[in-house]
């Protein structure tokens, strides 16, 4: 390891762990470190949280760093340097994350959406290395979305741009968390989606994931619809293939309005696998304009279990 | 006038009409001309009434012309210079249309989608001559759209974003002839509008606009709709604010995605005036995300009868 070799720190805010690494240019960690959040603390709590961990990696470190990254929930406003809303951190309204974690370590702090962090992370790092133009989708309790356009991160005016999982595509649709009606996240959302397929199972009394769950609604989780899928069950198939469909259908609209063509796919609720990209392509392709069609790829982030710390780490090595 | 001002071409190619214009720097129209598109008769037709009008109004010129903008529509490749499947224009596949014009008159060519040349007239003559980012969003047959971020058209990777009128806003909705569902341009093109209208005329049959049009459905306009709001008709007020309602959803979702929060609209349907206006910005602020509620603009669009000649022209000034 040479001393004129380049890292970077990543932070990985989450609404349950704060994840903090050293990172090379080459996407390695050198070094890690896991906080619980302590979100229901509230705000500063969170931010000695924060603080904690990067003095907890930064102890005996003698490699020279370049900056600290943040991949944070929320409205970022990545000019401003501030955080507004995130969901999971509740009590939080605007905050100057960057000014702050800059005041205390002196260096130079680059703060982001977690999902455009996620899209730095896996154009830096990950499955885009080679991809100039693509739409990183997040998929989680939320889903977000990071855009590159010809190797750089689309931001709009403020540096909120990407919002994927606020495209209606039913005006008349669930009410989102967001206020708005039929928002994909309102479909594909990890809480939405185990809602939905609690209410539906009263009429799919055959699932095997009733077996699986032993008939106790609270313990369904994705993975079980996953699993219950894995062992052939029709219903479970038919939620994947849904929510492939409800993905789609924002992506096609996405594409329509970015002439972008690639979506790269990550995020828990991406586990479902095969069944889930088939779906989301096939839905794509078949709703997307027509000169777009052959360019359509759907694939599957890179960057898997460290991904919000790499995607982070990126954000220093992106600028610089 | 002096000699050492800066003029452009710009040609305006309609289903019906090609408009064909010198414009100058300072969205002056110093001399134009107007053919019939002829595209019954095919491309090379349709082609060779362009030659023509570029001709017409190059005759006896002795200003000097930086270069020749054209404003198409369809899926345009302004990396290329081809322009795709055009509505409007039947029998066209695939034409370089920039080469060919190029080729006759041996000048700078820019070739461009309608609704981006529309945007990019806008912003050098028009309603955003001092706003950085915003959608202009283009009223017709069509729903077009196209995207100024900082000053700089977004393009894509291949020159066609913008196809905001290709939004789903509902996946189960009525079929758009792009082939997807319940695009904004199914809601809100004109002769979705019409249909529909005359489909609910049948439970609306005390309406004003059965009035203005004598009972006949075939005389159904927009321009009728408009009449009726106007002189106090209930339903064709809800038929405004519907669409309002349509255009809306569309727009929240892009304002979302782009984190742009101004909206330029113009084009026939705009016509409806404040009705409509007020719709759509109603529309937005409910439904799109809390931090951009406060930036949402909707204003008219500011160059009318001549937004098609004096866009196309605007590509050159845009570009030098």
């Amino acid at each position: 390891m040479l001393k004129s070799q380049k890292y970077a720190i990543g932070v990985d805010l989450g609404g349950t762990n704060i994840k903090v690494g050293i990172v090379s240019r080459e996407g390695r960690i050198i070094k890690k470190a896991s906080l619980p959040t302590l979100a229901e603390k509230g705000q500063d709590k969170v931010i000695s949280q924060i603080k904690k961990g990067i003095k907890e990696i930064l102890s005996h470190n003698k490699l020279k760093i370049q900056g600290i990254g943040i991949g944070s929930p929320g409205i970022v406003s990545t000019k401003k340097g501030t955080v507004e809303n995130p969901p999971n951190l509740p009590g939080w309204e605007k905050v100057n994350l960057k000014k702050i974690i800059k005041k205390e370590f002196n260096i130079h702090v680059i703060l982001e959406n977690d999902a455009n962090a996620a899209a730095i992370g896996e154009m830096i790092f990950g499955a885009a290395k080679k991809i100039d133009s693509f739409v990183m989708v997040t998929l989680g309790t939320g889903v977000g979305g990071g855009i590159i356009i010809n190797r750089k991160l689309l931001r709009g005016e403020f540096g909120s741009a990407g919002e994927i999982g606020h495209i209606s595509i039913d005006f008349n649709g669930p009410q989102c968390n967001c206020g708005a009606f039929g928002c994909v996240e309102s479909y594909v959302g990890n809480n939405y989606l185990v809602k939905r397929v609690q209410n539906e199972l009263k009429e799919h009394n055959s699932s095997k994931i009733l077996d699986l769950i032993n008939g106790d609604l609270n313990l369904l989780t994705p993975i079980i619809i996953q699993k219950a899928q894995f062992a052939g069950d029709e219903y479970a198939a038919s939620v994947i293939n849904n929510l492939g469909l409800y993905l789609g259908v924002g992506l096609a609209s996405t594409a329509n309005v970015l002439d972008i063509a690639t979506f790269i796919i990550g995020g828990g609720v991406a586990g479902f696998g095969r069944p889930l990209f088939n779906s989301v392509n096939e839905t794509i392709k078949s709703r997307v304009l027509k000169p777009l069609i052959k360019r359509i790829k759907v694939i599957p982030a890179k960057l898997k279990n460290e991904a919000g710390i790499k995607g982070a780490s990126a954000l220093v090595f992106y600028k610089s």
